[in-house]
């Protein structure tokens, strides 16, 4: 099968992560899956929530929006409805919990490192280039309190990325862009560490039941795209006058 | 390793469903998994949302609350605060989902059913048993449309439930209750059909991440208790004048 | 005039109250007065609100919400609309008065006894089986407080209960379950005191005035109602291992 | 007992009425309760709600207000707060079932008149003087729509008026200012209609509980200030030019 | 060109202004423009808003709102909508940032006047009227703190007052109306202090573009009109017993 | 006096327009002034808002909003916060009426141009560089909607740009970033035609009231400014293949 754009079915889009794209944030990277982009930033808060109040540790908590002509037929602003949708709600959930699956909470602080993912322009798979772009916003900003010495230890434990799997007629394909994802019968979003351990799993079935074998199918496939997207995070960190 | 409550580990709690529990719903059910209890009713409605208007279809949708007092310490009433926790946007997005994947939208007629899941009485897996008691209720629901020839045809295609599995020091249990749950490294919600085909894979690793091997471990032992609340779904609808 | 149940117009619905209803909060009770099924909480919480800061005294409040499909046509969830309606707010304004009403705030110490009343099935009276249960549910939390030996005297200084009585047609009817409140003339909802004292009498004309001897006969009528309820909780408070 | 301001207990305050107090609504009133002034209007608006299409009627809504500070201490403007307090919702629901009681609502056609009443200053009994002044402002509107021949029967079948009584230390006191309201054990507010049926009545024990006697009395005593405020309306109304 | 109610076009409406209008405000004002009228108060708060703390000075803030029917046809009432228009924001932003332009917010001490305008009656310019009307009522405020010796010094360092000036068909015209308002190509507010310094200017083209020369005449216009504004202001203050 | 980044007084931030730059909306840009950058879409909407219903027109509105990490300090996301705030609202409406100021709503059809202006990094003018940008977005809509040959006519009848003009210290200076604007006594946005007719004038005395002949100044450096936005504007529209 032929994807639509000329992709192997286990090829990614073109990855691109600019860093240090806006000048005020602590952490700020543009990322791009393909035509699919969004802007990370990671702004670092002296302050920590409520419960946390006492407990001698830190918090990471993350917020996403689109924006309202990102997407091809325009949405309503968010701002002006008032509310937030549960899809926004479910996928800053995501972003928060993937990012605090590789930060020592304790060895930050009492402080606050806010994620912000704005989709400027979207083509599917915004929430996995959130996490992806994230992790490398949370980077800059956690390298920014160590450069002023607020820090000492690197609380960051591991990387974080993110990727989606579809099946197609059975057929599983890498990355899915914003058609893909609207006709394919399963999506899976997988958050991975680094080191290979899993974060997420979030498989749903949106037209037909998938079966075990095809889970697995779907999971090494991710694997795989993962593993590319650890390598760009790698090579993006290690550029020096960035 | 002894579950605190001395269940084994593949130990689903007791589960009991209890049909026509209310009677203004045209399906109406309380579902227990051991102390957490959910009422599960299906509303029939005369009414397409407008994006299908013209579809030719109907729709199923869910809502999703807690008492304030169904939890050990009193949570805000969403009303009075004014709005709906991304939790709970979250958990009725996922009920809606994974009912709609086993009813044939198309058989039911330009109409909807409602879906509202109440919690009275939380001890971890409101999520799970909600899926699994809605199906019950959803069943009802379309038995009374049948019984009054609204729809002809049988609009269900399979049966849907859903079952929680952790992993606890390494340790595989099913069906965590609350204290397990809050302990737990990683928290695994499946969604099945009785034909076994996977309808929801949300696992996440609160902890630490888990590896491919312990998520097929878990899902083997969801499945097993998966087919325990298949058996007891077709035990409760087998049951003439319930 | 026979009611269209049967039930002679001075004669109330069966009453049942369950003690211990659910297992979280301090008192929890569900209450039914015929189809009327009301969960009532009381929860106790060591905080006050802001305006009672410094007065050396405690406070109770209430809050009220009805389940979706508790009505025969499903309302709107109010925590899905984002606010509660004018009904909501009266009636749990309401339930808060009558409580207070014999609670000694002053005896509570610095803590506040917050009352949920959910309204689980509704035909009628929801407010009046709220305030009737909401009182075995707030002496539990009482009794909690002074086994805890968190406060010592007692500072429950009576028993309260309420009831509604009706005039249809001329003819005055107590207890009146939906169908009967639709039609009515005039509704009148009475809160009392164990010793007989008046605490709140709500009365309005839904479509003809009313005389001052009509309200008299009314009041004589819920006065009997009300007894036979201090009656039920006296009986069901004297249980020892309920 | 003197009250502080020399008012015999049975003496209301001076009650004063401004018809066309504003140029833009159909029906315009300035009503005074001594200190407390209300702006009361009534407007015209070609329109009924949803539910009452096809109904072959009209209908009549009310929404009550208090300037921020019209009041001794300013209160937050409910606009700006987001919402409207169960208070002033309990408030405007009665103004409406108030003056609904004397308008035959099949002869004002498919319209809604809609009464506003804005506390300009408060100084106790807002709602009692919103009752009594938006009966003048909704004959006004009246009048206009028969000038108009817009209808030709009058609607209006009797008149409406409200006053307050309270308790204090065993004391009736008609027309309660705020002062009083704040220290009286027992508040009652009477809608009466010109016939001297009753249509509301809302009696609230603060303190301590009335007996049914005291009842009695105070509604004795309202209906007398009743009387005052029957005449003062069709004087005022009487008057051609105005 | 004449105008519809035979004024000049460089002829303000009759102007009044009534101190003392309502009794609880530290200041109370009506003020009138012709046929637009506004309650404008001042209330001392004993409190500042949370980024003031510390900073050694006070605050002023303005709130804006009109009647639901001060209008032609009845405007939906804010607090029932749940939020405030965009003109409400604008406005009432407006209004504070004139009359913190004449306060010493040093001088006033740790506290807040809240600016509280209320249009009771629109027939346009009730912005220009709120400025000018609060100027007065702030005065009274700033007054009754001085008599109170909570405030020595005058905090008051001029007077603020403001008008509208209007292009009809390339006519300048002073202090529109309503009826001219809506019809007009230009509508200029100006604020200016009783020096003639220029506080705010805010021309916006409804229809045609306007030359800088138009803008010009527009400004002539709207000082001459301010400077009988501040002589009334001074008028009106000047009177002892008022 | 030179200003901190070595500008003359005269002198504007480097601008730069990109069309294009994102892929669904019918028009898209990012516009820059210095460190200024908007993103300003023009979407059209195949619907009119319900007040122009039969009017045989068609309308343009706009939103503003700002990422939360645009600025220095991290604002607070208006879409969680629940409602927009009164800058935002201020700034959206004067968008919508400077774009609407050149655009003949008769000629567009039934339908609406959706302007949307997301400010990605602020530092100064975001309110003009959204209005200069926009009239950009808006004629490459325009310019699809004469593609498609859904109109015929060209409905821009004029450029429209925008620049502010700040008086420092009785100097005035083009064009200020987010320092000069924090300093500055007087802050002047100007929104003139490309015919150099004045749209919107918003002048406001931040702490020192201005003079005439400041603001004749500051209006002549302010068309000085615009004149260079203009030839831009062109400059960038007949760029062929952009």
């Amino acid at each position: 099968m032929s994807r639509h754009n000329h992709r192997a079915p286990t090829q990614m889009r073109p990855i691109n992560i600019t860093r240090h794209y806006t000048r005020h944030a602590e952490g700020s990277v543009l990322i791009e899956y393909g035509e699919t982009k969004v802007i990370c930033t990671a702004s670092v808060i002296e302050k920590i929530p409520p419960f946390l109040k006492g407990a001698g540790q830190g918090w990471l908590t993350a917020e996403y929006g689109m924006l309202p002509r990102s997407t091809g037929e325009r949405m309503q602003r968010e701002a002006a409805r008032g509310k937030q949708s549960g899809r926004t709600m479910e996928i800053q959930r995501l972003i928060g919990r993937a990012l605090r699956s590789i930060l020592d909470l304790k060895q930050i602080g009492e402080r606050t490192i806010q994620i912000d993912c704005d989709v400027i322009q979207a083509d599917g798979g915004t929430r996995t280039a959130s996490i992806t772009g994230a992790f490398v916003a949370l980077h800059d900003a956690i390298e920014y309190l160590r450069t002023q010495q607020t820090i000492i230890t690197n609380p960051i434990q591991d990387q974080v990325a993110a990727v989606s799997v579809g099946l197609l007629q059975g057929q599983p394909l890498l990355d899915l862009d914003y058609m893909e994802d609207s006709n394919c019968d399963t999506d899976l979003n997988i958050v991975m560490t680094g080191n290979l351990g899993l974060v997420e799993v979030q498989g749903t079935a949106e037209k037909v039941a998938f079966s075990r074998q095809e889970l697995n199918t779907m999971l090494d496939m991710a694997q795989q795209g993962l593993q590319e997207l650890f390598a760009l995070q790698r090579k993006v960190l290690a550029a020096v006058a960035s």
